[in-house]
């Protein structure tokens, strides 16, 4: 691929950056082929295939998919840290079952209630202050704590060929969006350092909130969950085109690869299996996180491309 | 400030596109040079006041700011019409007296009921299809309905000095935004076209929807309603920043300015006030659309520019 990118060059008379391996991460196989197939097609002025840049859409979830997700989700370890904090000063506020399981740190309890379970305990560590303090936090959080088995920082447990993925998208015309079953506020507190994705871009969960006083603030509950249905619904509602990209690794995800791929056109899904025991996790069908079992079964048959993180990949984390 | 501009460049060795008036349809008032010395001061990397090309986000309201709203909104004159349509056909469809009220044009008893009773009669016929078949639909009334008395197609009847101004912004680097009462995919149907403003740049009031087999499909009622306070909870929710440039015209606007020139550093609200009887429409603090009081009271006070059409203005629609 990289020789005949330059030799095309040279045939042009053009020197270009192009040249270069966009995914250097990537190990040599028919999954990066098929991404840069994609792109080169959608990209190219004379390529049936060709996109406008402006609809060139790719929508990625973020758990599982561009940072890790075990042994739960990093939001939650947020959310209990929080959480264990308060009801050691004020046990009374642990007022359900999920949420004395929570603090009691019986995360099978938890996960089992599924996302609502999950947002209900979000919901409670992340009300009554304004959007601005709700970050700041976050961020206070990120840079003290560490990961319970890898000891790096969370928002350092980003996966390096998905920045490459990214930025490789964002250099050939796409906007890149994160569409998260995560809190958006949550998201956005760290987006735009780890993946170079400004708020803007980002959608996710969300809780109500209230202006008052030249101030937005988080009040308790849940509005909107972006997860299955929720995602091509979210996607309508805040980008209001149809992706040409989607990138998941979970069912939660199957909705919005559906979707995607249910346009005209040429179209990319994009489902990451984690098969990879010894560089991160291996986990698919069982569990309460990351679940994947349509995917598998019915992706190949919709066209998706299942990438194999032991063989695709050559590294996972950043240097 | 022409003048002034080219001896600049002059003295610079540069003669730069920027030396062009970028306001032309506006006269040579205070209002202007406020304007542009807000935008030259946030954009000369220079200047105490310097402002990153990311953090520089534009809201602008639509109704009564981008384009016309009498003599009521645009968008309740197509529900009224397609509702008369349905209601010719099959006369049990009016419900409700707002319903019944809008059905036989009776559009002072439905405004009566603000922004809620007009949510009514939009939800009522903008549900039961696609989003795209929805849009599609809007377009074909767009290109072949009249205003009742300037005989101009509705998507005509944007505001010139307006334009300039969203082209002005983002020839400086900034996003410009639609933060609209007016639902979100009736006003994305044709902001691009009117305004360059793509889909994801627009917010708007918006009904639910449900995903299903590659379709979002649009259901009956409101879940959220971008006015007021909406604004800048939906200004949080979809941008996740907060502006430093707003634009509108009625106290639907009030808090969206609040929002934006409460924050840190240089800021600017702008009012537009219709005072142009003879070229548009004059009107302010009477009546159900646009009503403007608090602006007017208290807009000075937070150091907010109003914007005299009349004589502000030297043009007021697009050649």
């Amino acid at each position: 691929m990289l020789h005949r990118s330059i030799l095309a060059a040279a045939l042009c008379g053009i020197v270009s950056v192009a040249a270069a391996d966009p995914l250097p991460s990537w190990a040599e196989t028919d999954t990066k082929a098929a991404i840069i197939e994609f792109v080169e097609k959608v990209t190219d002025p004379a390529s049936p295939d060709y996109v406008t840049p402006a609809d060139r859409i790719a929508t990625f979830d973020n758990d599982g998919n561009l940072w890790a997700e075990q042994p739960m989700y990093f939001q939650l370890i947020y959310a209990l840290d929080r959480l264990k904090e308060a009801a050691a000063a004020d046990p009374s506020i642990l007022t359900s079952d999920t949420l004395k399981a929570a603090a009691a740190d019986d995360i099978e309890t938890v996960a089992a209630g599924g996302v609502e379970g999950l947002l209900e305990v979000l919901a409670f560590s992340h009300a009554g202050m304004s959007v601005e303090a709700f970050q700041d936090d976050v961020r206070d959080w990120l840079a003290t704590t560490q990961h319970p088995t890898t000891g790096m920082r969370y928002d350092a447990m980003i996966y390096q060929p998905m920045l490459e993925l990214l930025s490789y998208l964002r250099d050939e015309g796409f906007q890149t969006w994160i569409v998260s079953g995560g809190g958006v506020h949550f998201v956005r507190a760290f987006a735009e350092d780890a993946y170079n994705i400004p708020p803007e871009q980002v959608l996710g969960s969300a809780g109500p909130t209230e202006y008052a006083e030249g101030q937005v603030m988080k009040l308790p509950g849940i509005d909107f969950v972006d997860d299955k249905e929720g995602k091509p619904v979210g996607i309508d509602s805040r980008i209001g085109k149809r992706p040409i990209f989607a990138s998941g690794n979970s069912d939660g995800d199957f909705a919005m690869l559906e979707y995607t791929t249910a346009g005209d056109g040429a179209r990319f899904g994009l489902l990451l299996h984690h098969t990879d025991a010894a560089r991160e996790f291996a986990y698919d069908r069982e569990g309460h996180i990351g679940v994947l079992n349509r995917g598998l079964d019915e992706g190949p048959g919709h066209g998706w491309v299942i990438v194999d993180m032991a063989n695709d990949w050559e590294q996972v984390w950043p240097e």
